[in-house]
């Protein structure tokens, strides 16, 4: 850590996806080399290659087998493929998921590891990456060392973490981030069958977001779930019965709600 | 609506709640004459009183005859029980309730209606109320119009909602608020339990929040869900299996998350 220049990595990206492309944005942005992107469609490694100034292929025999990093930001079930036809000398091979265990490379590579970004990406959406928490596992002393030097250049937040507590921590992330998601997709189909915008709930959902981020959360819950207010849950659920799904959602976390805050009174 | 200058009301509040102190500081900014606050606890009702310079009282049969509006912002269940023991001249008698039907004064007075604005409103929290949505609903066109200004000289969102509409939109709101913080603490259970700290998945959680508000929630959904993902679905209910009440709402949102997108293909 006491190093304060930054190595130039010669750097192989595999995937073009969310992942891969925000990853190497960031990577070159802060002096790094990627000097090829793999994917197995062409045009999408295209398209990312010509912005990072790399080569491409669709091939995984042509990736150059002396980089200093490989970083596989590909769908959690490709790593395992992708990991076993890769062949290269001494570099240091990662992948970027939360949910993967490092294990998922076997014996193939002397030097793995983990590169988690803590965030939802889109090709479509700017990031500031400097503030995305990255969480960094590596199989021997000298590899994690070299994956914190990276992560530190592209992110003010670097954490090791072992794939175990990765694991906990991306599950947090898909209640956190896919089902709020998902309620708001329930209450923009709720507003339409008022004949309402989904835009009028924006200021309450950003009170929402800003009252838990700063109080806590179970410090801000409200609602008729938390005051057990039986007849407005009554009428709640009279009005769901044509979506059976949202109904059974409407009846487990308004349980859960009600559980999580009485536990706390004991 | 042709009117530009805003007329002054004498207006009683009954509530020093949440609501209450929002929308009577609201209401005192915007130069209405807030005359009296009544509540059943005469400390809070003396606080609120103290703010908006009103006269106040913990007794119902105190509170003045003859002001013009009279704003009852108490809990759902109680509304009933002040109405029915109010006595007044010709002032228009509303709720401010998302749930609560405009039946609920029964013959009781002349002119009634609905103030119900669309926030989660805490004392300790400043909220800007020019820009909360404020649903307006009344039993004749006089009463209609006074409360559509009264609303106007407060917010910049003014919307007439029937009662009907009016549930819907309470029920959207209860998922795109309530629910959404139970997904925060949930995630942040699960991150304590990783030894991790919530403020982790802030740069996630704001950046779901503004994608689903700009691109729309159906179309930012992202997660293993949606990509009906089994064997990451499986290593996280594994991770849940000591919070039934969790993984019941993991089982159930995810699901949802499914069926609601692949009926979109159809």
């Amino acid at each position: 850590m006491s190093s304060s220049k930054i190595h130039t990595n010669r750097i192989v990206i595999l995937g073009a996806g969310n992942v891969a492309t925000h990853l190497a944005l960031a990577l070159k942005k802060s002096d790094q080399k990627i000097t090829f992107i793999y994917n197995r469609t062409i045009n999408s490694a295209k398209e990312l290659a010509l912005k990072v100034g790399a080569d491409y292929s669709d091939k995984i025999h042509e990736i150059p087998a002396d980089a200093d990093i490989y970083i596989i930001a590909v769908k959690d079930d490709a790593i395992d493929d992708i990991s076993r036809n890769l062949n290269i000398h001494n570099g240091i091979v990662v992948h970027t998921s939360g949910g993967i265990s490092i294990d998922v490379f076997q014996k193939r590579f002397k030097n793995v590891g983990v590169f988690y970004p803590l965030q939802t990406f889109s090709k479509i959406r700017a990031i500031d990456f400097s503030e995305v928490p990255v969480f960094i596992e590596a199989n021997n002393a000298e590899t994690k060392k070299s994956l914190l030097h990276l992560a530190q250049s592209i992110s003010k937040s670097v954490t090791e973490a072992d794939s175990e507590k990765r694991k906990g921590i991306h599950l947090a992330a898909v209640f956190s981030c896919n089902f709020i998601n998902h309620m708001f997709t329930i209450g923009s189909e709720l507003m339409k069958k008022s004949d309402s915008s989904f835009d009028l709930l924006k200021p309450l959902i950003l009170e929402t977001v800003n009252k838990a981020l700063e109080l806590q959360p179970k410090n801000a819950q409200t609602g008729p779930a938390i005051r057990n207010d039986k007849t407005v849950q009554e009428n709640h659920l009279k009005l769901l019965e044509e979506y059976p799904e949202f109904e059974k959602i409407y009846r487990f976390v308004s349980e859960s709600i009600y559980k999580s805050h009485s536990k706390k009174e004991n």
